[in-house]
């Protein structure tokens, strides 16, 4: 019941926050997101995605934000490279770290990505192989962990088949998605507890959508179960998008109030973060989706 | 760390929550919304204020509020009554419980009611004393139990203090308010754990405020407390007043939701009790502060 002292916080806002905006953001004000982000002290930013620009076309200057930011020693630029075209985008345009993604969920594997859980694993075998060799760490993501669209619930077991084929292709660390926000404390210390039997806690990150405001419970659940690395959007950035006009992300300044609160250490400053959150949301025109930075603001 | 099997939610929308809105809401519209939490399986609900309608006006047809609803067999309907002219008024209305309420703070007390603690509990004797000889019970409110707006930390020791007077005087249940929400799960915990010191557990209701965000994990951190009464508002209604525009009381069905969500049973149908948080929400013309709700509706 001893809680981890440090906490990593993988900022997403700059890739899957944008990527769910419906408002497109300019080059210039992305770069100047990732530059507010690294000077507020998170040490892990999740800048681009290098996927077709047909899917996902908010993600089309991925190259361009990479190039554009100002690198601060000690911070990882990761992106998203689902398959080995895009790693080779990512490698030119000098990603330290890469992130590929499967599902907990048959229907959401073929819903969202058109093909199967086994195939899209097989995918990402040269992703993984062209990595190793170019000495780049791969994060793995698994979504639907805690409740899946088309099926509802997700055993535990079934999350922890995926985690575990993801870890042994070579992924560093396994962040475990609550993609729909579904998931409560009890089914998130649960799910831990059984994916921990085969990959190590310290390898695994929580990744919580406060869709159904369940998120911080979800993540003081799993600080107990050991787990210290959380997945959070600067703002909420980022919709819902099996649910419209709901939350998604968990908001990262919400996320720091609660660490804070609790004496766990990220390095990270709470009033720069709050102030690089209200910038974008001035800038895309959305409410903030952070409570804290809600609540600050109505107090000044 | 096993959980309560079962929790009562005390709702406290119809006073709390409406008595912090800015809009006025009529008395067919007031007497609707307890019938439709009543109806909905709520079994504790804070229904009206018995105070000068000088200093909270939203609340001056309580009498008319306990004379319009229809009573539930097995539902208790509470009312604040600050003193015995209250009380008495209460009691002429039918009330069956009453709640009196003091600050952890001495700032919080001189400036939301404008005298000293002793002196807020000394006024509450009467009371409880014409409660006892007529056979009323009388729950406790304690504010500002882990953060005071004009003092910043509130030491647990001085909350456990209010609380032991409110308990000796005769209150059968002391609720523990996160009046500003500033309350995060470790500290929460803490407070239970030395509150519980000199009041059984199963006397203590966690009452939190969501203005950080923070509400549903101090929720989940008092359930490993062995809490098992907490308060919420429907909708979240009633907004901070001491940060504008920000979230105030935890809604009932994000409440709910976990609960359901980690098994334990709470009589409450979370369909209902969402229908009842959106229709006075329109009444109202206000969004829903309830997660819950707004994801159910966008994703019908």
């Amino acid at each position: 019941m001893t809680l981890p002292r440090h906490v990593r916080l993988v900022e997403v806002g700059p890739r899957d926050g944008l990527q769910n905006e419906k408002r497109p953001l300019g080059l210039a004000d992305k770069v100047r997101l990732v530059d507010d982000l690294s000077a507020a002290g998170l040490e892990y930013i999740e800048a681009g995605s290098f996927v077709s620009p047909k899917w996902v076309p908010q993600m089309a200057d991925s190259a361009e934000v990479f190039a554009g930011i100002r690198r601060k020693p000690g911070v990882v630029y990761a992106a998203l490279t689902p398959n080995l075209k895009g790693f080779e985008a990512a490698l030119e345009a000098g990603v330290e770290e890469v992130a590929v993604f499967a599902a907990a969920s048959e229907s959401f594997s073929q819903k969202n990505i058109d093909c199967s859980i086994a195939e899209s694993l097989a995918r990402f075998v040269p992703v993984l192989d062209a990595a190793r060799a170019h000495g780049v760490r791969v994060r793995g993501y698994v979504s639907c962990v805690l409740g899946c669209p088309y099926e509802g619930e997700v055993a535990p077991r079934q999350v922890a088949d995926v985690a575990r084929e993801l870890f042994a292709m070579g992924c560093h660390e396994i962040s475990l998605g609550d993609t729909i926000g579904t998931g409560t404390a009890g089914k998130a210390r649960a799910l831990f507890e059984v994916v921990a039997r085969y990959i190590p806690r310290e390898r695994l990150a929580g990744h919580f959508h406060d869709t159904y405001g369940q998120a911080l419970a979800n993540v003081y659940a799993s600080l107990l179960e050991g787990i210290a690395v959380f997945d959070a959007a600067v703002a909420g950035l980022g919709g819902c998008p099996y649910a419209r006009g709901a939350s998604g992300n968990l908001a990262s300044e919400d996320l720091l109030y609660l660490l804070n609160g609790l004496g766990i250490h990220t390095g990270i400053d709470l009033d720069r973060l709050i102030a690089a959150g209200e910038r974008i949301c001035a800038v895309l025109g959305r409410d903030n989706g952070s409570r804290v930075a809600r609540a600050r603001r109505g107090a000044s």
